[in-house]
């Protein structure tokens, strides 16, 4: 029997990784939660809070999104351990309106004040068909992803949104004033199949440049910009005092339109909510202030409007995803969720999660520095693939 | 005394546009409402239908944006009359829960569908401090700030989408299968300043494409494709047969997020209403099927979050405005909204709204032809300025 569209696409989806990922360790994913309980725990984190923690970053991970998984554990560690950021409390409800609800995270670990906000917006999608939840006194919260996925598991259509560190240059500004400011926007189709956009409001995320640096190569001119804020192809000039350029790019190429979705992320976060906005949020990894990021949460109970959302999703996504292409021999066209679905897909395969060997070493001194114990290794991809 | 940055920006641009708009033909602003309502009436549009239609063609010129005003009458015109769409009944709530509404714009104008539903929404976030309101049925509404602006008069913040005829390439496809989809979303400032994305989802509207035709110019590579996907720089090829790239242009410069946030307005619009999305949009400017279009309106009440929300509003444009320009001598920094504020300011100085000659002349044969009394023209640009 001809293979379906869908079964092609994952096989070279599969294949590819298996050579993209080859070098990578897998690491059991029940044994890599528990290793992040423990160290979070190790410097004061409440266990509750530590589990939501290693939740959110490992999500991260399984759907390939690693810049906001493992590798920010230690980052998350040092927010707890220096007292900048709290390891145990609750948040608190600031006002309790019919659908909206204003949260004050209480310095909380991200993923602790998301948990609790996203509940909140549950619960009032519930009751009233959408909630809409806005929280300021937050940190860094991982993937937005995560918080729009725990919708869909209660038949909801799920929106998340963060500001973050200033890194993003507005259109014709000469210096970074907004943050990555990622949304993500999630609708189920049918059997498990949905739609889940997690995007940064940017061209591309640091990392991105950062790895083109590492091969030396440069970057197509609608990515980053130098320290006064002008263009450039050189990815260390973006990293050395530059940012990044709003998605869109250049005003010509309509980055004005990015930089004014960024601006919509930071008025739904940081100004709707009274936290830090724009230049004001503290610099990336510094940990001399609070962050007091904003972070707004919107739970919608699709059953209120049309009887059939879940099948019009999936005929939508099923149509977007057979198009006739614009390379026939092109790879497949993709619906936005797809990539992490395919990760996750991998991992599956794989039996855990595949780490680069450089973040198996951070790991292993992660283990010796706080005494906790370390993890199995299950053996590197080439090996448990062949 | 020194210009402040405001005075000073303000006047680059009315000089700037007192050179662009020099052959314009300036209209008093309540005998073009009066005639668009005359128009709308021969064809068989109620009044207060006739009105509203009036009312959202004329701000959106007002504000400068062209294509979705005046020149789009006869279009509007032609719907009426061939009966493809309705000029007399009301829209129909089906469904009204909590912060919700699902409504049926029962194939009425556009503007009256959205008058309806941003009513609707408006009630809601004084009643739960969010509205959700979700149409089925509607036509195209003018500009998506209109109904965002009307949620400033009450105080709110207002989100509006609509989606549109099939004419963007998803990343990776061969053939447009998405509208260029508009989002606005609008929150005040202090004294009538203000915040108002209002924005395709594409890098540019098709008119950009069809004025670069006109100038026999080439487009930046991330604005269209030819009829096959494929990424082109002729115009010519764009338009025939070809359509509008996603925000971020090809997949090497984020593409694939203009193509999520286009696929997002379309789950909020047409799938979730009920209406027709994507492919299955009808054709622009057809009159042979009723357009059945998904929109959705959302209204936010601010007091239910930080209590001096307006402020923070005014001190993050403010903020943007006043940042170091990355070219010292370049053109201002702007927040969303300020290019159509500086419209409006021109139309305050004109005494009306300035039109091309082209559009004065098919004003000349719309009267002719439907026997509606002539516009008074006010003059020339050039000639009132001087």
């Amino acid at each position: 029997m001809a293979k379906t569209l869908k079964e092609v696409t994952l096989e070279e989806s599969m294949n590819s990784k298996k050579n993209e990922f080859k070098d990578y360790i897998v690491v059991d994913k029940k044994d890599a939660y528990r290793f992040i309980v423990d160290c979070m725990i190790k410097v004061g984190t409440d266990e509750e809070h530590s589990k939501l923690l290693a939740d959110v970053l490992l999500k991260g991970d399984n759907r390939g999104h690693y810049s906001h998984g493992f590798n920010r554990l230690e980052m998350y560690m040092k927010d707890i351990k220096s007292g900048v950021c709290k390891g145990t409390g609750n948040p608190i409800l600031l006002n309790n309106f019919g659908a909206t609800g204003w949260v004050d995270g209480n310095n909380l670990l991200g993923p602790v004040v998301g948990d609790y906000s996203i509940k909140l917006a549950i619960e009032k999608a519930k009751s009233f068909g959408v909630g809409w939840v806005c929280v300021k006194g937050s940190n860094h919260y991982g993937i937005a992803g995560y918080y729009t996925l725990r919708c869909l598991e209660e038949g909801l259509i799920g929106i998340s949104m963060t500001n973050s560190s200033p890194l993003m240059f507005p259109t014709r500004g000469g210096k970074p004033a907004l943050g990555s400011n990622p949304i993500s926007v999630a609708a189920s189709g049918n059997d498990n199949d949905n739609f889940v956009l997690d995007m940064a409001t940017t061209t591309v995320a640091i990392g991105k440049v950062e790895y083109a640096k590492r091969k030396g190569i440069e970057v197509p001119n609608s990515w980053g910009a130098d320290k006064t804020g002008n263009v450039t192809t050189d990815p260390s000039k973006i990293l050395d005092g530059g940012g990044l350029l709003p998605l869109g790019g250049t005003e010509e190429s309509g980055g004005y339109k990015g930089s004014g979705l960024g601006a919509m992320v930071e008025l739904f976060c940081g100004i709707l909510s009274g936290g830090h906005w724009g230049p004001n949020v503290r610099r990336w990894m510094s940990t001399t202030a609070e962050a007091d990021l904003g972070q707004c949460f919107i739970a919608i109970n699709p059953q209120c409007f049309t009887p059939d959302f879940n099948t019009r999703v999936q005929d939508f996504i099923d149509t977007i995803r057979t198009l006739p292409k614009a390379k026939e021999d092109g790879p497949a066209i993709q619906i936005a969720g797809d990539q992490e679905r395919f990760h996750e897909k991998f991992v599956d395969k794989l039996g855990g999660i595949p780490y680069h060997p450089n973040q198996i070493e951070n790991m292993k001194q992660l283990s010796e520095k706080y005494n906790v114990k370390s993890m199995t290794l299950l053996g590197k991809v080439s090996d448990i693939l062949n």
